[in-house]
């Protein structure tokens, strides 16, 4: 064995020892959120709080700083894996360096004392409690920016956390032509005066067959239940622990039949993303994704594209109706879908239709720069994000519980995240423009319920990749373009064509 | 904060530390016999071996030595608590220094094939696919009494392991007595010639149905939902991650009302002492129970002696009437309490009836004194194991998976563990002596289904001590005698005079 091959072997090695600790810490956050007894609360999270301390120590060991060393004294010998390899591991290594562990231990401490702050605000849906732990985290987040650097924009160094390479300036026109073209669709739509019939939705489902209804649509999209399964939770998320244990949570509303449905489909996309990262790249810290907007592309992928597509809907109406025959009394397949699509603009995010989605993540990006750069201060917020909501989707909360204090991320200082979902979003159609190129028939088979050609593209496309590229690469990989809002706008403008008749 | 209480405090952040790598473990262990996806086993035993070795090396490390020293020369100061935390630290300490690290890799490694080998050759009904696997085991746990050292028998070194201070000569007396007033009850038994019919608890009981009784039982006895679960496993076990965390499991079997009932309880019994642990002793290492044969025998009081008593077993046919009505038609409140406490010699250990349970286990402590002490080879195991079965119970095994192949604990290297499941039963009855003369009025309590005053006093008496008394000591304090075999005797016989009328 080579000097290399040697030292190759014994990052893996150390890689592993890590993963032994966020397994483990996994593990023990799913089952903090699946059912564990509620007496051992606080323990479970001192014992999360130490495997987090350990697994960032083993990630600025000194350790880490010797392999990189070795590793870039022999980039001339190494194949392109390892040397992204390397280049990922220093970017990593050099981010969690450049904060003092003070700054690292003062700014965890606000932020889980901002999730108790933000939950008690919520229930109270009164803005003034969760202010001051707000202003701390903005605080800090500011100082984290200072201690990262940025060139043209402060909030430059936030969105590169999430994703790598993207700034404001880049951001700004890509969410503008965004941001224009869904306020036409919406103008669009309202014009037609038309309004859609969902009420059946609301019929009663009971909750054991809205489960096994997930798991036949889990397994239809090719989700490997030897390789994961599915639990009841609060807040339906997906947990990788390797991509030999992924595992979907879900949650039943006996009232709605879409709710778990569609969580079970999204969680299912960022599942499968996980499932088929490629074992040949356990030991180089590349096993996993490009990007959390990369992640959420296949997420709403299938949710929404794939979903709520005609096809699929056609499929779905069949299924609903060998499950739940009278609930669905009277539904016609075109009722089925047009319910499906049905677009209404309104307060909470979590709830919106596929085309207004967007809009309420660029409010929220809007507010954060300007919140970070100083335009605005923490006491603004609930009059910014209500006339922000009136203008954009004419909707005005009646409280801060339906309004600046739905989402948790401020909380716990996740500046610069929520783009990656509209982002996603745009990920997903540009994906899909290209995919209907490849595979011409791909929709009659959706209609079909045969969801396998969909996931043989996204595996060979963009699951196998991992984190091969950074997203702005991949996207170029898969599409040969770099990331516009047009895909996406066309897509939906062609869709809402049909179900509104404008 | 003086000298010592610092060292207090810092003796316990050390424990808990040791604490976040065990319940983090043993909740892995829990996942993994409890639905872990397939795929993820191999991975999670590297998972769980890395932290075992982890434990291994903070229970060994000078640290401890330190601590131990430091104490020592503080004993003056101690109180009982603190004196007792101090011996049993490094009786602990200096019993896992004992072995060299090469041993015990060698012994793990060991004990994992052997594993692997039993359930191979189990399958198979061969024994001698076990037989090179075992006898590397036996060598092994030869050595390790070479390494710890024994007075008079080497068996003692690993009853000591187990059951701490109890010797081969001791157990000599106890379990022959035991072993000849079993088989005089048996013979009195087998002389009437009455048969009992148990055919109606082997009609079908939906598994869901049979969950809820268990629930409910659970919930009878006392069981805290809020620091413990039930879930569905393949062989029922007790999984204590702290006392605010005891997790039972089971397993259904629809053709058969009592298994799984018997198993919650039995299992509800261990999880009762591990939930009761007083808090005041975290941080002293003392907050676990006294011995396996003390926490058999909270087990086995609730399985057996309150369980398959006359007043519960009439409050079990109200409630079984109530939940499966047609399954017990025409069955009266006598029959039902016979057919749970039918006797029936038999070849397997768990399936055995209260009487002749241990008789099982005394053939497995013979025969381990036999290997243990050069007297017998492995190869004799089913020859030997046979010849006893037949002595005893008067059955004698066809295949080697009924016979010597039938428990996993060898497989392992966990000689000396069998006898605690006998101890356990003496222990037992020896306290319910103690409990109805402390609480005269206690069985109509139970036959109104009322547990809480068996509760109270298994809590006061035995539960709340956790590891302040070594097994022997707790006994006498808790029933001012030494353990004896008379009292489970008187038992069994006031009870099979009852039902079999001899
Ligand atoms: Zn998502
Ligand atoms: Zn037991």
């Amino acid at each position: 064995m080579s000097e290399v091959e040697k030292k190759l072997k014994e990052f893996a090695e150390y890689l592993k020892k890590i993963n032994h600790y966020t397994t483990a810490g996994n593990l023990m956050y799913w089952d903090m959120t699946t059912g564990m007894p509620e007496a051992m609360a606080e323990s479970r999270a001192e014992t999360l709080s130490f495997f987090q301390t350990e697994v960032h120590s083993l990630n600025v060991s000194p350790k880490i700083a010797e392999f990189i060393e070795f590793f870039e004294s022999h980039m001339g010998e190494f194949d392109y894996i390892h040397k992204r390899m390397t280049e990922q591991l220093k970017k990593k290594y050099e981010n969690q360096k450049r904060y003092p562990e003070e700054f690292i231990k003062e700014f965890s401490l606000a932020a889980s004392r901002g999730e108790v702050a933000w939950e008690k605000a919520k229930n109270a849906s009164d803005f003034d409690v969760f202010k001051p732990a707000l202003e701390k985290i903005v605080d800090l987040t500011k100082k984290s920016i200072e201690y990262k650097g940025y060139e043209d924009n402060k909030y430059d160094a936030l969105l590169d956390d999430y994703e790598a390479g993207l700034t404001v300036n880049k951001l700004d026109k890509v969410f503008g032509e965004l941001r224009d073209g869904i306020v036409e669709i919406l103008n669009k739509i309202k014009v037609t005066g038309k309004t859609i019939d969902d009420s059946f939705f609301h019929n009663h489902f009971p909750k054991s067959e809205q489960e096994s209804l997930s798991l036949k649509i889990l397994d239809l999209m090719g989700f490997d239940f030897k390789r994961g399964r599915m639990d009841e939770t609060e807040h339906p998320y997906t947990l990788d622990m390797t991509n030999k244990d992924v595992r979907i949570t879900n949650h039943y509303y006996e009232n709605d039949f879409t709710s778990a449905l569609f969580s079970a489909i999204h969680e299912g996309g960022h599942a499968l993303y996980e499932q088929d990262i490629p074992d040949l790249l356990e030991g180089t810290g590349l096993n996993v994704a490009s990007s959390m907007a990369v992640h959420e592309s296949q997420s709403r992928f299938y949710e929404n594209i794939i979903g709520k597509s005609r096809e699929f809907s056609n499929y779905l109406y069949k299924e609903a109706i060998k499950q739940f025959n009278e609930q669905f009394d009277g539904v016609s397949e075109e009722e089925f879908y047009k319910a499906l699509n049905k677009v209404t603009p309104s307060l909470i995010r979590t709830e919106a239709d596929e085309l207004t989605y967007s809009l309420h993540i660029i409010i929220r990006y809007e507010i954060e720069k300007l919140l970070i750069n100083d335009i605005i201060e923490v006491k603004d917020l609930p009059k910014v994000w209500n006339k922000k909501y009136k203008e954009y989707l004419g909707v005005e909360p009646t409280s801060d519980k339906e309004g600046v204090l739905q989402d948790v991320h401020w909380s716990d200082g996740s500046f610069g995240y929520f783009p990656s979902y509209a982002l996603g979003n745009l990920y997903g159609a540009q994906m899909l423009h290209k995919m209907t190129k490849d595979v011409p028939g791909i929709y009659e088979e959706i209609g079909k319920g045969n969801l396998q050609p969909v996931h043989k593209w996204l595996k060979e496309n963009v699951h196998e990749y991992a984190n091969l590229y950074d997203p702005s690469n991949l996207i170029k990989k898969i599409t040969g373009e770099e990331l516009q809002a047009k895909y996406f706008l066309q897509y939906l403008d062609n869709k809402y064509k049909a179900i509104y008749n404008y």
